[in-house]
């Protein structure tokens, strides 16, 4: 197998570090017991590494294809789609009155990052169709969640979302799609949408796109986007599907990667109009576009964690089979496997550490998420709401600039080899570009994290997770292994050290998200990273204390967790105060800032 | 134009930082005057900007293709080069007496530098014949001189460097290719060679092959190898192309970038033997090699400048042109062009001061060459050797790294668009990405920098150039501008925190190299980052002192230059001491090395 799902870490991360056993005394969380969850990752490890693994490389060599209208996948999708179908993974997360596993966000999370890792331009398809369903879920009326759900939620059809204009793309206020109230209660819909992921296809019977446009009367700007669906096939009255809507396929981007996945161009109302369905109330689409987005933007930082930990694994099984050179201690006279040089060992280190704290933050996230959903104390609730709306830009942004970062030092571990297609590191290399910029670019996230998750609240749940990483500190120190593992006292170091960075960094974008506006957002990319890169590091040290206390357990997973929670302090936490350096004081705006436009 | 080769910057780094006019007083280059290097950059600009920059889009989408042996450049690429050769670019910086012009390396660089933006595939062609031409000027016989620099040098041939095989890249004591010695003193060579540049095309009558191979009797390991020149043809007595040798192209690679450079697989020797030419003495072909390599690794970082200047240029115009979003400060109640956006001003920011400071730092590398080889007096022209030879390993590691970064942040500055091949962006992004590989890996570079560069002189030129830095330490402080403009206290505090890092980073090295090689070694890229950084930051700083010097002459020039050298210092500057934290102590090997190779 060209991809082992890595199931110990992920069942460590779950139960160690994000609560699953407090996730499964929640109510409708009965099921998600240890043995369940080890099951379902075991189930969905067999799947991702036998079907959908080996058609990743095919997929990039014989991209989806288009012609007339149609666009032909590539070579096995449709036999994976199948067995996707047939798995009911579609399902897993979502209620069960319409056919769904009602599994939490904790227990799916382990399963997206392997189905991205092992096929990302597959995984896309389903995260759509997740897209829409929430959309139908929170806003359909019940008519349209009786027609539309089921089929959506066993995976016999698929979803879309089509936002995004050739001029309108982070700036939704330039939409012009349109759409024309009809006597008996539909709409026409008119415009052209591109960017539409899996937007046209023939491996299920219909297509459901979720589409932005504006109605004769809205007003101007955002507030005048409404929200439609509009079926590929009208839908009959006993579900099956009848004719051909006025939507159609125009072309697919030749794109830089991911390129199994098609990204269409399609063309609504070219014959007298697409027939579209209002979802919720006029003028509201975007509104519950955002709510759909935390969903969406959650999934597209479990990519980046996927395709990270694809690119490691095939590194490490590179580096440990590729012999080349001495050893520089001299151990050895004889040629040795390149990992044992020790700057390979670093890009590996390096690699791993970022994905298994990237790893960890994001399934404590999706507990969050959890508790925030079906904690019945509505305060408590409240509480793991803010948390998690705080992490999702963070998991998102930061994820995702990490996983191009990894995929890139996994080209680099292979060498010249690595620059030659057929080796297969280059793909991750190519596929892990879009994921900083699909579902809002770093930049937009950072926004969303100084705006609506740091300055709205006035910092409340910024600092109470640095209340968080101060009891962390306060354990590390109060450990027994204190002085004698020398990974404790560097997280200790690295740790507070990042904190404080982080603590300053919040503080002015207190002060200047208002007075300085200017200052603040040039500072919002470098704060989301610092915020990723110390909410990391806490996580690693959560597991440094954890596998110091259960030593015994699996001395070998437990070393390496050690190991790598100390190369993350040492080799990743300092990368704070550099941030935090670029963030502060109005020079770092002034040095970006006080250049003319027509300078550059 | 896609590519306007930035003249003003070059010129300015070359007269204001890199001593141009000392240069010219050097015996030999009396031509090297500041209008002669105004009317070689102009004019390389022309062919640049006109013949090479158009071919290069077109060139990544129709790579040079492979039948039975032949190889078929991209379109125009042969017109191109007849345009390059009679403009005389291939003799440059040749000696005169073989036809070439003898002008300095600063003045060739900033040429190498805007052949390698316009087009890259094109640019490694001339690169590989200016190494073949170097091996024969360094080791090769008064006949052989006479009979292959003329037509090298007047570009009518082309040369190649064979050195890797499928079990010997980085480690070429695993060498195999052998050579049997004739009657008549000629050799026959047997072997493959893989990644060999330009190995085959018609572009030119003759290729001249340079090839490492070992004798009969020769010792294993590097001391072993010898040098051959096996040229495509047999070349008459009166210079005409006669018979085709013994060697053929089997393959050429399909690659993530750099399309149009063919890259081949060479064979020697399937019909009785390749006809080869022992340059030199036996057994001395690495040596002769390793003096080449210099030249070799200087040119790939000005490949590394070059592009990131290029994607730098496409990603400042998109963003002047892309409108979208409103200004945050809200002064604009219009959409706005998106280089109005803090996140992507100091995207452009980060690239262009990063670029600037690596343009820099190889032009002075440059003169340090230039001084080296033309001083008259022995003890200065030492003394500059030995900074020249320090700072190739880091022109070379750090350019094409921070390349990598820069290509990555022109895909970003488009947002989806950057995704989309046609848009173009991308294409630097996977062509960017080979520079840290080739000619060496950065670690590969970054031992040579510990152990031949830092620790075998004990830090002399290494703690010479932390002097200088001390000295415009002592400048900035004392400038009239200190003060007034926020720039110098920001380069003088981050410029003085870099140089307390990299001093402690020297210190380490000298310490750790025989007693602890694990930990020197795990530092080693890390180092070579943060001696760019710094070294670059020196630059910056001295940038910032000539502009303020001179502020009347071109106020927007000045005014820019003087606010990339602040936003150097606060965003750039500052990843020193976190490279400094993961090289110290011995908690940075220890957390890389401690695990066993079957962890990973």
């Amino acid at each position: 197998m060209t991809y082992h799902a890595p199931i110990k870490d992920m069942m460590f991360v779950m139960t160690r570090l994000a609560g699953l056993d407090d996730i499964a005394g929640l109510p409708g969380c009965e099921d998600a017991t240890r043995e369940t969850a080890q099951a379902v990752l075991e189930e969905g490890a067999k799947f991702c590494g036998h079907a959908l693994a080996p058609l990743n490389a095919a997929g990039d060599r014989h991209p989806a294809a288009y012609t007339n209208g149609d666009v032909t996948v590539s070579p096995g999708f449709e036999q994976a789609f199948r067995q996707f179908v047939e798995g009911g993974w579609q399902g897993l997360i979502h209620p069960s009155e319409f056919g769904g596993q009602a599994l939490p966000k904790l227990l799916a999370t382990p399963w997206l990052e392997m189905m991205k890792a092992a096929n990302l331009s597959f995984g896309t398809c389903p995260s759509l169709t997740d897209g829409a369903i929430e959309a139908i879920l929170l806003a359909g009326s019940e008519e349209q969640k009786r027609r539309y759900l089921p089929k959506l939620i066993a995976g016999e059809w698929t979803g879309t979302m089509n936002l995004t204009e050739p001029q309108a793309g982070s700036d939704l206020a330039m939409l012009r799609a349109r759409a024309e109230p009809q006597d008996d209660g539909t709409y026409r819909v008119f415009g052209t949408k591109i960017f539409i992921t899996w937007g046209e296809h023939r491996m299920t019977k219909n297509i459901v796109h979720l589409v932005l446009a504006r109605l004769p009367d809205a007003p101007a700007g955002v507030k005048g986007i409404s929200l439609f669906i509009v079926p590929k096939f009208f839908v009959n009255e006993d579900g099956s599907p009848g004719p051909r809507n006025d939507v159609r396929c125009l072309s697919i981007e030749h794109k830089l990667g991911l390129k199994a996945s098609p990204t269409a161009v399609l063309q609504f109302g070219d014959n007298g109009g697409a027939t579209g369905y209002l979802i919720g109330e006029a003028n509201r689409g975007l509104e519950y576009m955002f709510v759909m987005m935390n969903a969406a933007r959650f999934s597209v930082g479990v990519q980046g964690i996927g395709i990270a930990e694809r690119a490691y694994q095939k590194a490490a099984a590179y580096a440990k089979e590729r012999v080349q050179g001495r050893a520089v201690d001299g151990s050895s006279d004889a040629a040795v496997p390149i990992i044992r040089h020790p700057d390979v060992k670093r890009m590996l280190a390096t690699m791993r550490s970022l994905t298994e704290s990237a790893r960890a933050l994001s399934y404590v996230a999706a507990s969050h998420s959890d508790l925030a959903h079906r904690h019945p104390d509505a305060a408590v609730s409240a509480q793991h709401r803010g948390i998690y709306e705080y992490l999702v830009p963070i998991v998102k942004g930061w994820s995702t600039e990490l996983a191009v970062e990894v995929a890139s030092l996994g080209v680099q571990v292979h060498g010249g080899m690595g620059f030659i297609e057929e080796t297969g590191a280059a793909q991750y290399y190519r596929d892990a570009r879009i994921l900083p910029i699909y579902e809002g670019t770093t930049a937009i996230q950072a926004n969303d994290l100084i705006g609506r998750k740091t300055v709205r609240d006035d910092g409340a749940v910024a600092y109470g997770l640095l209340a968080g990483i101060d009891r962390t500190l306060g354990e590390l120190e109060a450990h027994a292994g204190y002085g004698k593992n020398p990974a404790f006292a560097a997280l200790r170091v690295h740790l507070a050290a990042g904190r404080a960075s982080m603590a300053k960094v919040i503080e002015f974008m207190l002060v200047h998200f208002r007075s300085d506006p200017n200052a603040a957002f040039a500072g919002g990319v470098p704060y989301l990273k610092l915020a990723g890169i110390v909410l990391g590091g806490w996580q690693m040290a959560r597991a440094l204390l954890a596998v110091s206390d259960q030593e015994a357990d699996d001395p070998a997973f437990h070393r390496a967790k050690a190991a790598m929670a100390h190369f993350y302090a040492t080799h990743i936490l300092p990368r704070a105060a550099a941030l935090e350096a670029a963030i502060l004081g109005a020079s770092g705006a002034e040095g970006v800032l006080a250049l003319p436009d027509e300078s550059f």
